[in-house]
């Protein structure tokens, strides 16, 4: 469920698009005009604003944002009116420009998107980039971490419900074998979690748990390795199992008192706003004694947090 | 270029379904009568025809094909009554039962699909098999025939003109470096032919000729490798340069005079009848002194031979 709500009454594109001007004009930018507007319209309004802002002044909408806005609060707005498809292959690609740090946007992007949403995020990529999102990763990557998040963004997985209880008993093992004594059979491994459906690898690593008393990836902070791949397959495992409790996590780590990590935090925010932010927000309350908007206050300020507030429906 | 022809004037799917019951009643089945119909029907009118000899008789065609015909004809009737997507999925299925004999089946789907088509035939897999084309290819294989075939089922490739031309020499470089001396870095390899556009492959496969004055297939005669790997990996660029001639040699080696592959005949000309068959059978008569349809009338006999026949067009 969204956390974001839209306006009930919603203007014309044409009378949003000369609000966003006024708000742009004079001694400084009215902010919070910017945010009561964009912040209350969901994608396909967004979309027909950036559009018709287009055709009525002559200059694109996500330009002026650039120019107009700064700061943690420009980069948020700029990923926010951007379509959703096209907003993810954005920030797939520049992920990939330090992917040994960024590689959880890819597994997020494969992991929360239905296969056929998946698509629609690819067919943004070769528009935007005139190549694919699969070429793109696999030649910024090497080795392990190469074939897991290149199998992550390339299976077109099976998305019904059905499970084979005998193969995640079979698999169950098969991953005990590989990750038994820290010498981990890597493509195994990646096989199983790179292609099963989601359905199928839930019960795989419920049967792991059953069998072993330990989840899996519990087991395999027992193995090790030089390169950022392991913490990308446990990532990707617990994004797999519980998406809404490991984005919690993510967004835990990225509002510790140690110092706000906001890339992090813009990223889910704007990303699950308006899709399942609400499950989110639950998964965070659960592990925590405060609310995530309130965390989320605490840790920003000026725009930048009116805007996420906005967002998280405050 | 497809080459077999539709009827101008066709009966309804109800007068086929009748003609067709017709055919199978009495003494023996009329297998001309059902060449007649259903080799002039397109996929769409085939489908529909199907559905209402179900509807009518309450049973299904093609069970009753099953029964009524027999041998090579039975099984080339019987793919060609499926729907294009259902019949590569099936034909895929089957292919892997006996992965190091048939891998080229799946080079074949995965190197003559465009990217929105070979999504239709992963489609078709899920509904059939409850599960994805991707996770069986995984499954039944290992080492770097797997890295090869997964991540020709898996990429959704970027199918646009554009080619980076400085890109392509790049990796012709990659690629020479890779097979020199035989000692093959198929990681990257398989990274370049498995991802990479097709008009991308196609520029880089063109600067390797002019830089080496050999085709990177000649180039990959000289590695050896105990599986049947590098045998993929040929057919595989072969089938990405020029698919046509890819086919070409196909048939010319299914229908040698030692002994006729007539799986294979089946396969090629079952699947491209109606897509690319004129360019595959122009590029037959090109490197032969015959057509191929003289090859393949002298090859075959009886209702098999008679529906090849009308599947080309004769």
């Amino acid at each position: 469920m969204a956390t974001n709500t839209v306006s009930q009454v919603v203007p014309s594109p044409a009378e949003d698009a000369a609000a966003l001007l006024k708000a742009f004009q004079g001694w400084g930018t009215d902010e919070q005009a910017v945010i009561a507007i964009l912040a209350r319209r969901d994608a396909t309004q967004r979309k027909q604003i950036t559009l018709t802002y287009e055709q009525m002044y002559n200059e694109s909408l996500l330009q002026r944002l650039q120019s107009e806005l700064s700061g943690d609060f420009e980069r948020a707005m700029c990923h926010w009116i951007l379509d959703p498809d096209e907003r993810q292959a954005v920030m797939a690609n520049a992920a990939m420009k330090c992917i040994q740090e960024e590689y959880p946007v890819i597994i997020e992007i494969a992991g929360t998107n239905s296969p056929a949403e998946l698509i629609q995020v690819k067919k943004a990529y070769h528009v935007l980039y005139k190549c694919s999102l699969e070429e793109d990763v696999a030649a910024c990557t090497t080795g392990n971490l190469r074939s897991l998040l290149l199998a992550l963004v390339s299976t077109y997985r099976y998305d019904g419900n059905y499970v084979n209880m005998g193969l995640a008993k079979s698999e169950a093992k098969i991953v005990h074998e590989a990750v038994r004594n820290g010498t981990i059979d890597h493509e195994e491994l990646i096989r199983i979690v790179g292609t099963r459906s989601k359905a199928q690898l839930k019960a795989t690593f419920s049967c792991f748990k059953d069998e072993h008393s330990s989840s899996i990836t519990k087991a395999l902070l027992h193995a090790t390795d030089s390169t950022c791949y392991l913490r990308a397959l446990r990532s990707t495992v617990r994004c797999i199992a519980d998406a809404n409790k490991y984005f919690a996590k993510v967004l835990r780590n990225a509002t510790r008192e140690a110092g706000t990590d906001e890339d992090t935090l813009t990223r889910v925010v704007v990303m699950h706003a308006e899709k399942d932010m609400k499950g989110i927000s639950d998964a965070f309350q659960k592990r925590s004694s405060v609310t995530l908007e309130q965390v989320i206050a605490k840790e920003t300020s000026g725009d930048y947090r009116s805007f996420l507030m906005a967002l998280l429906g405050s």
